[in-house]
């Protein structure tokens, strides 16, 4: 067992949360990673207030939360009284101030997660009265900053949270996808982690087989951050983010020539949608993190929180004869 | 003691090798870290002879290695023999094809590191018999490809090395400056640490007091990896390659214009070399990775050394009673 101050917190088993990826988290994922031990969050995303009541009613009976993206909550706040509505185990907010709908959340009892990217994030999320920070490093899959990494951001965002609001807990994000992901950055300073693409490749995330298959033989040098696919399914995302996914055709095609995508949007949208609906993920995106060249199989989303945490353990116990002679 | 397959095979203390930072990694530097347990690297760079013939005497009597910059070396590869003469603990190669000097470094019994930024350079340091290969993600300062980061590409070499060749070991470089980072490296399944930014922030290295008082209250948001540098210096560097500095405001004039600043290059590189002159780092270049926001204070490289190993060890150590649990 790996007890941390969130697994007391959150009274749970194991340090481990589901990201809640849009559309990809959804109740079966998210009551999975709940009933192994760890806590689920359902992906609000870009906000489908039907969609949202369907997966929270489908969860009924497990303890799971949701999550936001904020810039987009913000055009449709009322889903988050759907949530609360569901007394959610957690709400997060990613990409975007959080400041507008902490207090209501607060309110609500409801723990606040807040993921950052940059040190300044992390303060404007303490200053907002986040329970929990979740510090994103550029390496994970989907939307972020990109500018820092899981490696060096969790140990800065400790030291952060130890000097202003010593109570608030910290999971490190991005890269996780094993049980060394979770040993590593418990050592680095956090509480526990989120993960992503590591459970996007399971049994239950609502991802098709054909993109599962892929993944299973992708390498950690084949994903890249860019902003292609913001543009060509027309998401008004603030300028700073971008988004991790993996290499194909169509980024090779685009990336980098962005003032020219643009001007054939019509027709570069068209070739998007059609190849989303077939599945042609030679043009249709996928949403994965460096992280994928550690994933081998689709697993139950239970093997993997039981798995990552009994190794992240066993990894950690390792040192137990060095560091007793250090510490007697 | 943190024992790992690093300090049985190297005869030394704590996991900790000093990376052979350009210039800043000289005799006094790369002594003082093997002193105090770790390994020193004097740093070889661009190539100076006399230099590296002078450092290599003044460390007469400690055991230190060096470092090269491959693609520079391959221009003067009568340096390999200025080190290989002074029977250094170790000779690493960084930012090119290592297979030209492998040969003749382990014909000399001497062991050869392999810095790499991907799986695939991973696979040609195998391939050229590499007996350690330094994983960098792109967290660290200086030069490097910048399109991994150390938390996924530590345990995916980790993976090719015990499927390719287990007998090779590895380190964790980039982002690496406290007990957390080696514990977190450890964790993600390295052998070690190679340390840049951390030695360069210590009273031993070849760095100005001046930079170093900038350094210490520096945010680790406020480093960026840019070519800005290589092109005022007219560095010939592969294309592949850009590295990271601290941001200032010559970064924020040129980076993102490089373009312009070629077609300006002239009036932009005396500018450039005028500020060096004058310590002016508002337009000269602080050449550090992300850790640098986790660096506080300018210290002994021996105080650095010792408080890494003891931290991480302590910071391990902290998991002993649910590790037994698990174990047992």
């Amino acid at each position: 067992m790996l007890t941390t101050r969130l697994t007391h917190a959150f009274g749970i088993e194991h340090p481990v949360v589901l990201a809640p990826m849009d559309l990809v988290s959804g109740a079966r994922l998210a009551t999975a990673v709940t009933t192994a031990g760890g806590l689920g969050l359902i992906g609000g995303g870009y906000g489908d207030g039907e969609w949202l009541k369907r997966e929270f009613a489908a969860a009924a009976g497990t303890r799971v939360g949701c999550g936001f993206i904020t810039w987009s909550l913000a055009r449709h706040p009322e889903l988050l009284d759907v949530a609360l509505d569901h007394q959610p185990a957690a709400v997060m907010l990613s990409f975007g101030d959080p400041a507008p709908f902490a207090d209501r959340i607060r309110a609500a009892g409801v723990p606040l997660l807040c993921q950052i990217h940059t040190l300044d994030q992390a303060r404007r999320a303490l200053d907002a009265g986040a329970d929990v920070i979740v510090a994103q490093g550029g390496e994970a899959g989907g939307h972020g900053v990109g500018t820092r990494s899981t490696f060096t951001l969790v140990p800065d965002v400790a030291d952060l949270i130890a000097d202003r609001a010593p109570e608030t807990l910290l999971l490190g994000a991005g890269g996780v996808a094993d049980g060394r992901g979770l040993a590593g950055a418990l050592a680095l300073g956090a509480d526990g982690v989120l993960v992503g693409t590591r459970f996007w490749a399971t049994e239950e995330a609502v991802v098709s087989a054909r993109a599962h298959a892929r993944a299973v033989t992708a390498g950690g040098d084949e994903t890249v951050r860019t902003s292609v696919y913001d543009i060509v399914r027309r998401y008004d995302w603030p300028v700073e983010y971008n988004g991790r996914v993996l290499r194909n055709r169509f980024i090779d095609r685009w990336h980098g020539r962005e003032t020219e995508l643009a001007a054939q949007l019509a027709e570069a949208a068209a070739e998007f949608k059609d190849a989303v609906s077939q599945q042609d993920f030679d043009i249709a995106n996928m949403i994965v993190g460096e992280g994928v060249g550690l994933i081998q199989e689709i697993l139950p989303a239970g093997a993997v929180v039981r798995r990552m945490a009994h190794d992240a353990a066993a990894r950690l116990g390792r040192w137990v004869p060095h560091t007793a002679a250090v510490g007697g």
